[in-house]
């Protein structure tokens, strides 16, 4: 609102904590606006007022970052998505700044323009041609003047990399983000070397989205920032996590668990578990601190109440939420009334109330799974030989 | 919209399927309009476009009642609320109506006004002064002309009762939702009794709502439309359950699970949990049915794709979910493709991602507790003898 | 020893608590002497020391009773085992006579003479055949003399009766147990009316073994007294239950588990368990009480550790273990000393340390089974109708 | 009893598979002769016969090893048990030697003298009394003529090496074990380097032994191996682990688990876990399979049984055990029957019918624990400084 709003790297390098937001595209698949398979984001032209309200949502909660409801929204991937949209990419892309600009005046937030990983560079395309599809979301960002832009949810630190040099030409700050765990991206490439090459590239904030739980996603984001510092590099860091725990998977993420994506609920994070993540983010040195997939905006509302005491304030929803709890002391029943205190919640070891279920399971995938050849069936519409060059690609180098 | 929309009682006689919508309560208060321990509905003054918003998720995903956003918004609770309100109870509810009938004319819907159980009745008030109560709240409701009456979260069959000849004597059709389980209400009566005096009361539909998860509660309505049959009477059934697994609890339900009410999130049902139960349910003649706490639009969804062959027609957000998981055909990874089938998510037993919690808790409360005086201790507020009245109230008679 | 030795009732008209002893079939299985499946007792001849081990286990831990190791010893039981025999069943039921009295004699101990259901009575044989199958084995007893005689695992009342006429005839004070839950007999007679029957027909101790965990059995037994005392008989009470945990398990009780028999590990009791068993079983008036599948003599000495203070001395084998796992305070790491007190095991939750594995199982069994029909392949060596009578038999009436 | 009994080295040289023994100490714990917290086996003398019959179906199970009973029978431990015994420990020793030859003679067994860790060397005394501790238990194993020697449950290294040495002037075979994981010993040592060290001191076996469970200890043997042939070494291979899942124990191994030594009931691994514990140790090459703390001997039969095919031929307890639950075939039900199949148990994921516990523990220990001061409290035998001492020792260098 303000004219002197402080951008990114102003508030970053004053040492000041900005909050992220969470993760658009499940909590609009369960609010009946995005489609999970395709996982496009054509509601930001279709139901503008369900993508508003969420990100009214989260900057209630105490988000500082309204990122454009943009993820894949590059030509390539909405030509693959089934089923014909009546619109272009550029009219979501469009919409979808036009959204987060307009809450983002509400409050103390700034609009980042977002891109992700392509389908162009997972089917070999080069990096000309990869380049150029990740150009064209960006000729918009440029056009709706967004504050930042962030490059996320990229499985090989390369294409971040391209995606990095094309967004810096634009001259705006850049934060760019891995969907990797410690053990590194798909192609070996540990946290560390990543960090060094995205910094290289010129980010000014790197760091984890997507795909591993809170304190993985904080690990591997330590691992990153040990590399960059042991290079003699600079940068800030950022971490933008699932809230889903995910003990289980292995390096591709919750992706090869067999809960994903219709079967995630018994791995919800409590508000609880996300002061423990908020705390230990900040202890890492990470500054930038949010959420990915399965954060609501009570999720991100915990962290923002968990660093009230280094922010100064709380959010504006914690009108509506008493601290560690404290709202039960008006409950009617005296044994709840007793859950009104902070070691109470900190000490709960929540019940699934699911008996019959495990606490783990074994992630499956390509060459992990009994039934693959019944799964080479089942994939009729690629032929063998694609398939196997794709795996090929992503599993090994 | 059209001047024929069909009344609840035309659908239910003509052997319709009626789905209600969610818990609001449980849902906003995740979005950050609604404080755990008062749980009192200001929001639809305060922040009407997101009381609108969830209305609209709900009817998208096929709801045709859309209930006033008016529990606990009788005078005697909002006052006890903690901290003040700055507008009057009936403000409240003619905010809440007016949003309910709005949404309600964007589709096949009906508005119906809500009234639930009182502190009067807890701290002992007579019949006349819980009568009263109630009466404030209806008058709003036939001022705004809402289309049916549910009288619903009821502990004790007798308020039940006492609520369902107020809500008879404004000549609309009258539902009553009692919050117990298969063991009967806080005195002990039993399903099938209470059901009997809520029809002789003049309820025609009656069953349960909250407390118990979907398969408890349309046990206990199994129960009381056996005790209807058996009374010779007459009457259509409902069911709005939890959205949480609860095998564990006791006769108060889920208030008493160490979860409650912000560790929930492991218990929380699956879209394909809600399958079984929309299948559970219409095998044993309930045909409103719907959700309470912690039912999310995606959830109703469930319901109403289960339900699609018998109503004939999918819900508007059906368009953003492939049958059964088919949305997953289009997916980057050959083997969460392969996920993309009935089978897959039917036997899937969902792991929680929590090795150090156990699937089960043991539920406390008053005299259960092993830390009583503790209790007593950490409950100044009310003098012991007061809690103790309002214990033998609620467990005895 | 002492040739004033009391005899059973004598002890428990005394009030005395008599400790029973645990379960020879699973134990002498897991060391190498018995084979699952058949379950015949044929190591009483084939390997003496082994079965005289066990017992002098169980004396040393402070049971009163050496039950002769007899199960399953019925001539037609022992025909239908698959491979043959060597000697007869007369040799064996000898031979575990003399075994049962040798270490009886090393202590304070009767030697108690079983028998269990026959394969004569599910293959729908006469009671004058069940009897005379019965009566054989009986007639080892008589002539070695045993001091007392036990009828038990009978999933049927009517033959627990016949049973219980058969062994009045020797004179010998008469125990009788049925393997049942609260739910009552596979013919479903209720727990109170079946310990009615047997207590008419003539059995001074009734009770409950096998077949459910220890507060199964306990909670069942106690209905049986209820149902002895409202009739206006009298009786003594015993208990035997299983050293596994069972709370998923339906009618038929761990046979119907998939994990039986060779994948209970999971659900042993740890001693704390026992010693909670044995209180309650006390509180609730029984005074005989040992126990069936699964225990172990160091069960059997927590239930004597437990009962101590009733019963003015420690077993033998409590030379070999501190009270409430005193003996840690001897140990090399600190923080292992510090779980040398009673709280610390009492509140214990201890984890299985198989993370993909449930806490609970869905029993199977004929018609919940889903291969059915699969099932009735695998099972060409009887014909479907035998097998379907068989059935019919055990499940209804 | 030939005289041709083949030597341990002769069979592991010849490529044989060498089967070890279970854990006499948690074993004869269980039976009432063993006392959990000194763990020391005056039972040799005591109470002969329980040790025999715990030999005798360890050799029916399978084993080619009895190992004598002489854990913690050095002098020094013996002193420190808490309450004094009446022989020394020679007497035990010996009476432990004997009783090993007698029932090795029965079969294809041999006898090994087995040395462990001393009190003397986590009480920092020097190599001199370490050694002079040790020696003096080795004169009886000379005297008795032992076949081999085992020096097994050293937690650090540099005392493991000054064992080998002391054994190795007896001229006999010696086996070297540390209780350690693949986190290395207490120093930090790692696995392969603690197993140059070891064969470098004369050792011709080298393995892991107690602390783990089988496949953690399989992996940490088979880096052992990889460090003896890395160093251009030779040595044969043996593995005991625990008979206990232990996915969440820290390098200290089960010790600090919460559950140790009296809740690990629901971590016991079953008969199937053993097949395939057996394989994997077959597959990385380790020939000398045994077992520790847990093994009963139906564990041990199982590693016989998964091994048959190799060592061509089965125990003589098969003879009472149906190959994958063969035996069930003449089980009374038709659906327990349907289990009389490999995939059956293979695939089997056993309940632990505790829903109250979690599947997974933090371990505690000394900085781990939150009542760190408390626990100086409770062990005030010994002085703080001589604790921290102690701690130092053991966790740092």
């Amino acid at each position: 609102m303000a004219p002197a709003k402080k951008g990114i790297l102003e508030r970053l390098d004053a040492g000041e904590v900005v909050i992220g937001d969470g993760g658009f595209v499940f909590a609009l698949e369960k609010r009946g606006y995005v489609k999970a398979g395709p996982w496009t984001p054509e509601a930001a032209v279709e139901h503008p007022e369900a993508v508003r309200q969420l990100h009214r949502e989260f900057l209630r909660s105490g988000s500082n970052v309204m990122q454009t409801f943009t993820f894949y929204a590059s030509d390539d991937k909405l030509k693959n998505r089934g089923n014909k949209l009546s619109f272009t990419g550029a009219q979501i892309n469009e919409a979808a700044c036009d959204l987060a600009r307009e809450v983002a005046n509400e409050g103390d937030a700034l609009v980042a323009g977002g891109v992700c990983q392509t389908p162009s560079y997972l089917s070999c395309k080069s990096e000309t041609e990869v380049k150029a599809i990740l150009k064209k979301q960006l000729d918009v960002f440029v056009k709706k003047d967004v504050d930042f832009l962030i490059a996320e949810y990229f499985e090989h630190v390369e294409e971040a990399v391209w995606a990095v040099e094309v967004l810096k030409e634009t001259g705006k700050p850049v934060a760019a983000c891995l969907c990797i765990g410690p053990d590194g991206d798909m192609h070996g490439v540990s946290p560390g070397e990543c960090a060094v090459r995205l910094v290289k590239a010129g980010a000014q904030i790197v760091g984890i989205n997507c795909h591993f739980d809170p304190m993985t996603c904080v690990k591997a984001v330590k691992m990153m920032k040990e590399g960059v510092e042991k290079a003699g590099l600079k940068a800030h860091y950022m971490v933008q996590p699932l809230a889903y725990h995910t003990p289980d998977c292995s390096c591709q993420g919750f992706i090869d668990l067999p809960e994903f994506p219709f079967g995630l609920e018994p791995r919800i994070l409590s508000r609880w578990d996300m002061h423990a993540y908020a705390r230990e983010a900040y202890n890492t040195g990470i500054r930038f601190i949010g959420g990915c997939c399965g954060f609501e905006p009570y999720h991100i509302r915990a962290v923002a109440e968990e660093l009230a005491p280094e922010r100064g304030f709380l959010p504006e929803a914690s009108e509506k939420h008493g601290n560690w709890g404290a709202g039960l002391e008006m409950h009617t029943k005296p044994w709840v009334r007793a859950r009104a205190r902070r070691d109470y919640w900190e000490n709960l070891k929540p019940a699934s109330g699911r008996p019959l279920c495990p606490s783990m399971s074994s992630p499956d995938g390509w060459g992990v799974t009994k039934g693959h050849s019944e799964l080479m069936q089942q994939t009729e519409a690629t032929s063998k030989d694609q398939l196997k060059q794709l795996f090929d690609r992503s599993k090994s180098q």
